[in-house]
């Protein structure tokens, strides 16, 4: 099955370089999942400098869901650290705009959104380690993002629950597996912070569960619970599951 | 031997609440070294909130030698995070206070020097490891630290060489061992940023090695050549092996 003219296996060959000057000129539209096999692709949070140090505080309270590798400085939408040539202005699909807590905008391209005195938040996402879970022949599935009764740790105007990713799991022996692999990738959610039941933290319908599998959840970067809650006067995060490649592979990213 | 009237193994077995009482009452003026066997020792810096953005910013882009653990709130002196009882103005026995890049002072208390703009920043040191590796009887020896030339990665108005610990071992065995241990502790330093001869790194007269010794060099979180350098101007830190010591074991902090 092609998506917007490639196959899977070309998309999945794509270098990252590459593939966001495909968004960069609206030629991939769609979701960011089935591109550039092992790069780590991440979230994206942007606030005013003025909220930037309590952004970043409160990323470092919270590293399960907000694990950043690069914060820009005031006013560049170039990612130093992670993709140098990148454009955050143009390179991620969809992005989200929040006004006063609501969310006012999805826009394809935020340069007219764009200040100087923006500083945006690269946070890989748990995208980057499903490589690693594919890799190792881990035999599992993703349900999808929650939001959970979990309380992120506030600090300054940021607060609000916590996303969740979830994953069910065929076997104890994968869900094992899967906490060692995900362990070994703090910059990109690291371990899951609940196993068994979702209900547990709250999230009461997800996907049916078969018997045998075993579940488990990860923070997720999906800001717009903090966003909403927090009522900051202006955020701009990326869409779920429109992520912003990095030219960093996830391995490179991995801690041991 | 004893030490301002403690033996070694009661300095060990001492609670950090109980050791942090004695240096708050001026009864313990000594290095923190022998204190509380197990627990995390801590680096402290400390800024006015127009530098805390751009430190945190700086601490993030230089995690070996400065892996934040509990950032303050604006004039608040306790580390809610790491030892909520403690008092980040009198619990370390000497701290050093620069002016406009230079050191104006080496003091037993901040009390006076606090103000309601300041952020603390409490980073783990080698010190915290040391234990580990102890426990796993790696054959080592602590040569000191040292002002490298390795520059460390800017942000906004800090920048400086990385300060690092120099330690020798005994075997191969012992060498890889410490790199398996220090990488699961990478919220004190992590993993080894040198292995082989310190002069690479610009450290020209480090204690002399041993035939068949591996020598190693850490990230260490003395920021004296990063506030001279940076020319901050007011920038309060702990004076080298005077630590704070905090609540949480090292393995607590462990990342595997």
């Amino acid at each position: 099955m092609k998506k917007e003219g490639f196959s899977e296996s070309e998309l999945a060959a794509m270098s990252p370089k590459d593939f966001r000057s495909l968004v960069r000129r609206g030629e991939w539209t769609d979701k960011t999942l089935p591109a550039c096999r092992g790069y780590a692709q991440a979230n994206l949070a942007i606030v005013p400098k003025d909220y930037a140090f309590e952004f970043l505080v409160f990323c470092h309270r919270n590293p399960r869901p907000f694990p950043v590798v690069d914060v820009t400085e005031p006013g560049d939408p170039h990612p130093k650290l992670v993709a140098p040539e990148a454009d955050l202005r143009t390179d991620l699909p969809k992005y989200r705009v929040f006004q006063d807590g609501a969310l006012i905008d999805e826009p394809t391209d935020i340069s007219n959104y764009w200040r100087e005195d923006l500083v945006a938040f690269v946070m890989p996402a748990g995208r980057s380690f499903d490589w690693s879970l594919r890799a190792a022949n881990i035999q599992y599935r993703v349900t999808g993002w929650y939001v959970s009764s979990i309380q992120c740790v506030p600090a300054g105007r940021f607060h609000g629950p916590m996303a969740v990713t979830h994953r069910l799991f065929k076997t104890s022996y994968d869900a094992v597996r899967a906490v060692q692999i995900t362990s070994r990738h703090l910059s990109m959610h690291g371990p899951p912070i609940h196993i068994g039941d979702p209900a547990i933290i709250g999230i009461s319908a997800p996907a049916p569960q078969e018997p045998g599998e075993i579940s488990m959840c990860w923070g997720c970067g999906v800001a717009k619970p903090v966003a909403l809650e927090s009522k900051v006067p202006f955020m701009i995060t990326h869409c779920p599951s429109y992520l912003f490649v990095t030219d960093r592979l996830s391995e490179e990213l991995a801690v041991l």
